[in-house]
Parts: C-alpha cells; structure tokens; sequence
C-alpha cells in the first residue's frame, strides 16, 4: 500500500503488528483516529501505557491483577478451601464469566509440551505445590484443554499432589450443552457414553 | 466480561471504541501486549500520539500529509495539468495502488447529502474552483462513488465549473473486470451497453 506519509505508515505498522490485524484494517483505524479530536489518541495510548506499565501478576494465583494479590485472592467471599488450575489468564475470565465458580485459582501460564520446549519448571507448579502444602485447599479442579500436552500436565501435578491431603478432580467432558450427537467427535461421544451419569430431573 | 482489573479494562474499552473491534478482540490486542515488553506498548502508543499530532492535511489538495502541502503535491514529475476529484484519502490510496495514474488530486471530505446535513460548503470545493482559476489544470475527472449524493456532488461541481475552461470527465463505470455479466446489478449492465465502447485488440 502507498501511504504518502511516513507518520501513517508508522502507525499502520504499529496496528497491524498486533495479532488478527492487517494492514487494511490498521488503516481504518489509523484513519479513524485521525478523524478524531487529538485528545482521543492521546487517552487510548495513555490507557495502553498505563495498564502495560501497572498490570501485576498476582503473587498467589497469578492472575493478572492492578495489585500484588488479585482481587479473586483478596475476596473474602471466596472458598479458600478450592482452587481451580488453568492454564492462562484468559481462562479465568472464561470462567469467572459463567459466574458458577466461588473458590479461588492457578494459572499455570501453560501446558507441558516438550516440542515447544515448555518444561514443568516454565510454569507455576512449585507455587501451587506450596499452596497445597499450607493445608487449606481440600479441592484442586484441573479445568485444562483436553489435549496430549494438557492430560500430561494434568498427570504431572496430580503425582506432585499425590503426598498432599487433597483431592483432584477434572472438569466435566461430553457433548455440549445444545451441541448436536452426530455432530461430536468420535472421541468426546465415546467417552462420553462410557462416563455417563445417573439421570436427575432438574 | 469480568475483567478483575481496572487497568485491563480501561485498555480493552480503548481498543473497543475503535471501529469493528469487539470487547473480545480488544481483550486479545491487551492481553498480546501484556505477553510483551513493556517498550513495545510505549512504542506502540508513540507511533500513534506521534501521528496524530503530526499528521496535517495538505493545504494544496487536502490530502494527509507529513508537511503543508503533501508528497504528491510536490511531486515535479506528476501531470500539473490533471486533478482527480475523490470523496476522502482512502480513495487517493487506492487510486495511487493503481500505478496508473499520475496526475493531482484534490480530496473533497465527503459528498454533498442533504440528509446527512452536508452541504457543499462542508465541502472542499471553494478551494478546487480556486485551483481551476488558477489556469494550469486542463481537465478535472471525477472519481466518485455512483450514489445519488455523488452524482449530486459531480453534478454540483460541473456546474460550478462550466464557467472555466476546464474539461470535465468521470471515470468509466460498466461491469467490473473478472465480473461475471449474470450477477451483475441490472443498472450496470444496462448503462454498460448504452455506453459500449469499440473494440480494441491490446
């Protein structure tokens, strides 16, 4: 694309270095702010500045967090006794937003996966290792991607776990909720029916 | 969404007000530049703060530009004697994509819509019959969208015009290249007969 502005050209580059961006729409959005009044680029880059600048890993579950301790860690409201591991950020919110879940977290910050050369030692297992040990947590529920690296992290903590007085659970897999049989995967429907569960009316 | 961080939210909403991306794409784009640097968030914001304050219209043609008048403008090797009429300086973009023409333009910041309350003194157009007085432009061709209010527009700007000795052209419309003729509007296809042109061999 011929930008006939060296300033356009920056900005273009800086949007569309940003994941599922391109340069078409880096344009529109460049030309969008352009549109606008001075101060509305102003705020949008300060806001990108300030939450890169502040943004904390929560020094217990290591969430994202505006402190050292997440607001999930610091709410009292919450079960202390039951922690529920994940693998990124993202899937805290995913659940938080089903707003099912009271007990608190552990983000993992990944999955064991030798190809891409992500050890145990990458990701915050010693942690929830010290966690456990305090006594507190009855509960861990590993909500995990179901995939070769994610049942062998899943394999991975529970042996870490298994000296410790805690019980370890995975969350639920079969059909969706609304999803149609003969649409599902061979291997979801099989097992599925072999972990089939006693029918309650609701 | 649950966000469990101002700052995370405040960022996402930033991204957000921009057109076509959605809560969830915005949070992709923050929690992207959490995975980086702190640096490539502030050069991010720069290159934009930078832009906006920096970027000018071209006081010649109304174009963006770095400087008063812009490259295009300046540009001693372009046809003095033509200008090209487009609606915004996306549509200089992509005609320049074209590498087939190599005139001037002049950006008009929209079509006159009566609807819309723009009126041909929002307009860029005092300025272009200025520029046509001037004596050097030979023939101006109107590259607007073929709506009701473009043609009002190309209508308005001929008339305003027929007092100087200035020649007046659209750019040709009629099925698009590659187009297949069945799916074609009716309108198209019927003026693209109407105003057939001799064959040529290439």
């Amino acid at each position: 694309m011929n930008f006939s502005s060296k300033l356009i050209e920056e900005a273009v580059e800086a949007f569309a270095s940003l994941p599922s961006i391109g340069k078409k729409t880096a344009l529109r959005l460049v030309l969008h702010l352009i549109s606008q009044q001075e101060e509305t680029s102003e705020q949008f880059a300060e806001a990108i500045v300030k939450m890169r600048k502040n943004i904390k890993s929560c020094k217990v579950c290591h969430n994202i967090s505006d402190a050292s301790t997440c607001n999930i860690c610091v709410d009292v409201r919450r079960d202390r006794s039951l922690v529920c591991i994940v693998e990124s950020i993202r899937d805290v919110m995913a659940i938080e937003d089903t707003a099912q879940y009271k007990g608190l977290y552990h983000v993992l910050g990944g999955v064991i996966s030798p190809i891409e050369g992500i050890s145990p030692t990458d990701l915050n297992i010693d942690s929830l290792v010290e966690r456990v040990e305090k006594g507190e947590i009855k509960e861990v529920i590993m909500a995990i991607s179901p995939t070769i690296e994610g049942d062998t992290t899943i394999f991975y903590i529970s042996k870490k776990l298994k000296a410790h007085n805690v019980g370890v659970s995975t969350i639920a897999r079969g059909i969706s909720f609304g999803g149609e049989l003969e649409y599902a995967d061979e291997l979801t429907l099989g097992r599925s029916i072999v972990a089939r569960t006693p029918y309650q009316k609701e």
